[in-house]
């Protein structure tokens, strides 16, 4: 009697169709296996395909594309391909069978970038233990809706919220990270695929960086939520939005910090408030720290945009030398740029620093190997951090 | 100079591999589309592919397997399916290309049930409004970790949190369901499966449910958290995982109730607290409610396990019906089972009542078309919730 619930439910999982599917992909192949000398095997059982492929964050690229290689084929149609050990970090990939991209069906971990989901998996002993979640003492990571009274079309708006470890025990009032996606993302980006809040638990345990709350509200002005998240519904993301850089993200900006302010414990002055982004978000961080030029004592730009994109008579972007000044006499702690080498606005940072040259402000800037890629924003994440509120 | 980073994003995406697959997954084709009249469109650009199947939920069975249909394929290569037009419902399903399955490259949105990743579409003007995002006020839904000091493996557990809209607004204290996952699942599965933030959000909008605080917890008690969100990092999840239905899940139970009613405003009472689950967390709330006889006025068990599954000497499974008549001697306002008419759990459900019925206990008894699915849960969360906390 003691096993009759458990014959009972395999015998379910064994006749529904759609069960069945979920005992399928919890069969025997395991894909992708990470080895202890760090090289990986991915698996795919297509008995009737003729040609297979992966295609992988850390496979080489020619003029920007990367190349797929082949996988061989054994004697039970499973498909195998096994990558020399690689270095510590979080890859997506994808098989491609027969010219048809699709996902491991073996590998329940995935990402959305934009409109396209990917695998993942995590090379660890290196830098991606950061982007672990590991024994250590664990923020909370909410999603809540704010009322933004200055967007007219979408006050209420959904905004992702990390508190850190102790946040609900203490007393205490803690400094804030304005955290800001690119083009084509939302909310959930920073989470997602920049892995914030793995990052920062881990930094924090380590003492490498002060408990902070991070704040990552959606920069597209157009859009209440992440796609499936508003009323919506579900449909296809967009990577283009309207209304992004125009300025009416950066006009609104104060409503996040109003409602961050009267919601949660924080230290409410320019001392500890920081604002750091990703290209469009890097964009929008520059603009918005210098539009409210006693603001942030700490900006951080991820390979950022710089120009304004959409026409607009907007006076968020007037009078730049002249309210980047302004930011510079009212004091700032920290002005990081970081940008890789092949990123496709390397030029424009390059002139944005001759603009800062010019009005004599500091900032400091980081150059790395790379482009515009989600490696490198985990990477600034991890070394911006800890430079943030350590009066 | 104002379009030059829409045009050097648009180089960046012709460009780099990885962001080549976000450009053409952004591309024309759009699948699903929801027609007007309820019917739906699927199509996959497969032009190698000698024969293509869907594989979906509002598809008949036999034998409790669905059986897929055959799309067809146009001149340019786009293999396209429209149903019938459907009844109102959140649907999975899956393409199959020469006997692989693959989830749809147009559509981001997923779930992942047990180790399975499906696409999902809404068919609305139906009971599936309840499950959208809708312009009613949104209860904020936070994933927390919480220490349970009887779980001696894994103290630090996480935990999925919905409170209700205006939580943060008030001083009020708020009543309490504690929802329960089934075998595979996780504190995820209500949430991502069960849709139950955006059920929660439109019943209390509809003024149909109270403003109530739902817990979703970890029922298998030697997993920290849900495959990916723990110490165990990325791996291929099971259905069936140890020490789930032996004891440990029952007696440790109490920490949950103890976490949340020293972190949140509730009223700490009986006639404020409800556990209901489906499955195996449905065999968990009939043994909670009964092991801890004077804690829950309100009691839900969907499609419920009833035998214990493992071998096991735990006092939780002694004195059944002893413990049965304490809870029905201490006052239940509401005992409320439903189960599909084709469950494998049927019978079993049938024997319990009968054991009720010996005791001359009250319980409301629910019988529905269907069997062991997510699209009953959903149903019965919906009738079930209205009922709670309404003296």
């Amino acid at each position: 009697m003691k096993n009759f619930l458990f014959l009972t439910l395999l015998i379910l999982f064994t006749t529904s169709g759609f069960s069945q599917q979920a005992l399928q992909g919890a069969g025997d192949i395991v894909s992708p296996e990470v080895h202890e000398d760090n090289s990986v095997s991915f698996r795919l059982h297509a008995p009737s395909a003729g040609e297979v492929k992966i295609s992988g964050e850390w496979l080489p690229q020619e003029n920007g594309n990367t190349i797929p290689v082949e996988m061989s084929k054994n004697e039970d149609n499973i498909w195998t391909y096994t990558t020399e050990p690689l270095p510590s970090n979080l890859y997506s990939y994808s098989f491609i069978v027969d010219g048809l991209r699709i996902t491991d069906p073996n590998n329940v971990h995935q990402i959305r970038d934009v409109a396209t989901v990917s695998n993942i998996l995590m090379v660890g002993n290196g830098k991606a233990d950061n982007y672990m979640v590991t024994n250590v003492p664990h923020g909370t990571v909410s999603r809540r809706w704010y009322k933004s009274p200055s967007n007219k079309d979408n006050p209420g708006r959904r905004i992702t919220i990390y508190t850190p470890p102790g946040y609900e025990d203490s007393s205490e009032n803690y400094p804030v990270l304005y955290l800001l996606h690119g083009m084509g993302g939302d909310e959930e980006a920073w989470m997602a695929l920049g892995r914030t809040s793995q990052i920062l638990d881990n930094l924090i345990a380590q003492g490498k960086a002060k408990p902070m709350i991070v704040v990552m509200p959606n920069g597209n002005y157009s859009q209440e939520a992440a796609p499936g998240e508003s009323s919506k519904g579900f449909y296809k993301p967009n990577f283009q939005l309207p209304n992004t850089m125009e300025g009416s993200m950066e006009s609104s900006f104060p409503d996040v910090i109003n409602f961050i302010e009267s919601n949660y414990r924080v230290k409410a002055d320019k001392e500890n408030r920081a604002i750091a982004g990703l290209s469009m978000g890097g964009f929008h961080s520059l603009h918005i720290s210098r539009f409210y030029p006693n603001m942030f004592d700490y900006v951080g730009l991820f390979s950022p945009g710089i120009n304004p994109f959409e026409k607009t008579n907007s006076p968020v972007y007037e009078n730049i030398e002249e309210t980047l000044k302004k930011q510079k006499e009212n004091g700032i702690e920290l002005y990081w740029i970081a940008i890789g080498k092949t990123d496709f606005l390397y030029k424009s940072v390059e002139d944005f620093r001759k603009t800062l040259d010019k009005i004599e402000m500091d900032y400091e800037y980081v150059e790395t190997e790379g482009g515009h890629t989600w490696s490198n924003w985990r990477d600034y994440l991890v070394e911006f951090t800890p430079q943030l509120f350590q009066e």
